[in-house]
């Protein structure tokens, strides 16, 4: 029997996508870096992006790089991301604000456009931030909240959704892919479910975007948001991007107006007008230089191409539930993700109450996992950045730490 | 009588900030910038400075840099800024998101912390966007502007406040220096005139910080929000500030309830939270790359001070308006700035019909001033890194341009 060490080995040798991994920083520090999820390594083209344009089309071009395209980048970005990833056609893509924001932005949206309906349809194991949002809008514009109770090891279902949802529903809003245990909810018929009951499907797309592939326009999703710092290694805190599906152009109109989401921001005109596009959704100035970096990952996705990309993540996840049927379940740890790769994300959870107390060794040993508390590792595994070997080293780095914290 | 270069030359060689100059981005295609207040140019430093994080605090620091320095940089920065920028104490001032969305979470949370009130004073000449901002929360909120007419060449005065605000006025909001005349308001006297009908003041400093001496502890302003992509240097769409007074941290809660303003972010608790200091303005994960080049112009201005930046600027405004006299208004240029360099910020705004078709000549020559439709040319002012020579240069340039353009 092949050793887990071997077995990656010959993985990284099979692997098509196997040489983009020098794409990226690849610091000698840092044995195994898993998570991807949480925060993608930058690419090594990056550095020379952002240092040519300082010289260049900011500190050269200087105003004048708005019109060179700075004003467009936006759009231009957002249908960059759609095309790549999400699968939509362009003009009901752009990138603008934190994720948070622009959450807020598209819940007002839609829950305005569904008047007389008061009630939203949640799930208590959606991200932190969107409950948040959802309880904030929620309480300004007097809607009800019905939570779906998902097993955490999971996530939401067609049926929990059929059953909750109704003649007041205004909103769905659920995770495509649980940020706990990594679950793919079943877009195209939670999307049914939702529609059937004359609302609107709001999907987070966080931990989808780059590592599972997506198609918005031929499912009918009606409004997504997602993050770029994750699988898109845009860097710590890059702007978000919102898909408002072009139906509902007219229909959807968020709250933060802004000139940059006017029909035309140098009028200075005496009154809001928005613009009729997938810009109305812009409100500010656009986070230019926070955009540059998500530029380099993008391309090297299209070169890739996301069905390869999935090949590969289904492949990395594989190899990390092999280790742990092998190394840690005898140890008393718990697999907290799907044993089913259809249904499993790009990470995955596993859980033990030792954990916490092991980050820090960890960390010495060059082994970066995410740590969710109260007990939950989570394995992240950016498909273009992270080896098979990187996974090997690491849970056996895992099992052997905690193999020396259990002894007497 | 010396020429106007030669006066430029003499104020150059006596300028004690000339020395600074050289730590920016000087381009030899660009003889005179003059929209340091709609776009600064980079320091040379920032282009080390974004090479530098990508391969260490993000490519090797990777997530841990969460913990070692990036959840404190949005309060850090914010009181960086408090500190060189507006004569403000720690711990009330906050690096996120646009100046729209910033705004719009400033205004809601203000007028929600006077209830009972329900007109809103503002000026005409504010800024676009914060007249749709403020249009926009008018009809969610049931709100009435009262609008202020104030004089284009001019700004508010504390007269026309008195009259405006009453027992009915939850807020005032105003901006500091006007983004056309370049006027600035009398922060104290109009600060005064809202606080005496039991209003809160919100400025809008977008054209102030980083050209004008502030001292918001001092006046008892309420709220500000500010740009910082124009005099503080921190490149296209970079994140803006907000100031919410001590005093009010118990009592203004803005809408945007996202997991960074939450008293534990990473508790992923049930419900929303929020911090109790400063850090309830957070809304999503604080954009961390887009921070990082106003860092340097920062360091710069904490150099020079701002008590010898303003006196820089306001030398420059006044050879901006010798010029003027000069050359220009014997072409039939007019003066849309105050001549009371007291009463003038940091921006000279002349007005010609004919400016518009001379900005590709300009440009042609090198000479990048700011433009606003219909008639204005905006000669924006950055003391660090605008010289005399600059100045003289590009005048003359307009006026020759301008002499041409008017021959037969």
């Amino acid at each position: 029997m092949t050793t887990l060490a071997e077995r990656a080995e010959a993985l990284d040798a099979a692997d098509p996508l196997a040489a983009l991994r020098a794409e990226f920083v690849l610091p000698p520090q840092v044995s195994s870096y898993l998570d991807g999820n949480s925060l993608g390594r930058p690419l090594r083209a990056t550095r020379a992006r952002l240092g040519s344009f300082v010289d260049g089309d900011w500190g050269t071009g200087l105003i004048r790089s708005w019109d060179a395209g700075w004003m467009d980048a936006p759009v231009e970005l957002g249908d960059a991301i759609a095309r790549i990833t999400l699968g939509a056609a362009p003009g009901q893509t752009v990138v603008a604000d934190s994720t948070t924001v622009m959450l807020y932005k598209l819940v007002r949206g839609a829950v305005a456009a569904r008047p007389g309906r008061d009630q939203v349809v949640a799930d208590t194991e959606n991200f932190p931030t969107d409950r948040f949002v959802l309880e904030g809008v929620a309480a300004e514009c007097g809607l009800e909240i019905v939570w779906l109770r998902t097993d955490p090891r999971t996530g939401p279902s067609a049926a929990q959704v059929r059953a909750a949802a109704g003649p007041r529903t205004a909103l769905v809003l659920l995770s495509h892919v649980s940020y706990r245990s990594g679950f793919v909810a079943d877009m195209p018929a939670i999307t049914a479910a939702a529609h059937d009951a004359g609302a609107l499907m709001l999907w987070d797309l966080c931990h989808s975007v780059g590592a599972v592939e997506l198609e918005l326009d031929r499912i009918g999703v009606d409004l997504a948001v997602g993050c770029t710092y994750k699988y898109l290694n845009g860097g710590p805190g890059a702007p978000a991007f919102g898909y408002l599906a072009r139906s509902l152009h007219g229909a959807v109109r968020q709250p933060v107006q802004g000139w940059m989401g006017a029909a035309d921001p140098f009028a200075m005109a005496p009154s809001y007008v928005p613009a009729t596009g997938i810009r109305q959704l812009i409100s500010g100035t656009p986070p230019i230089v926070g955009m540059l970096p998500m530029r380099d990952m993008l391309d090297l996705i299209e070169r890739a191409g996301m069905a390869a990309v999935r090949a590969k993540s289904v492949l990395l996840t594989e190899l990390v539930i092999e280790a742990y049927d092998e190394l840690l379940a005898p140890l008393g740890v718990e697999l907290g993700s799907p044993r089913d790769p259809a249904a499993r994300g790009g990470h995955v959870t596993l859980d033990h109450p030792s954990f916490q107390g092991l980050l820090g060794s960890l960390w010495e040993r060059g082994v970066i996992p995410d740590f969710r508390p109260p007990r939950g590792l989570r394995i992240g595994l950016s498909p273009l950045s992270t080896s098979f070997a990187e996974v090997a080293h690491s849970l056996t780095v895992v099992a052997e730490l905690l193999h020396a914290a259990a002894a007497p």
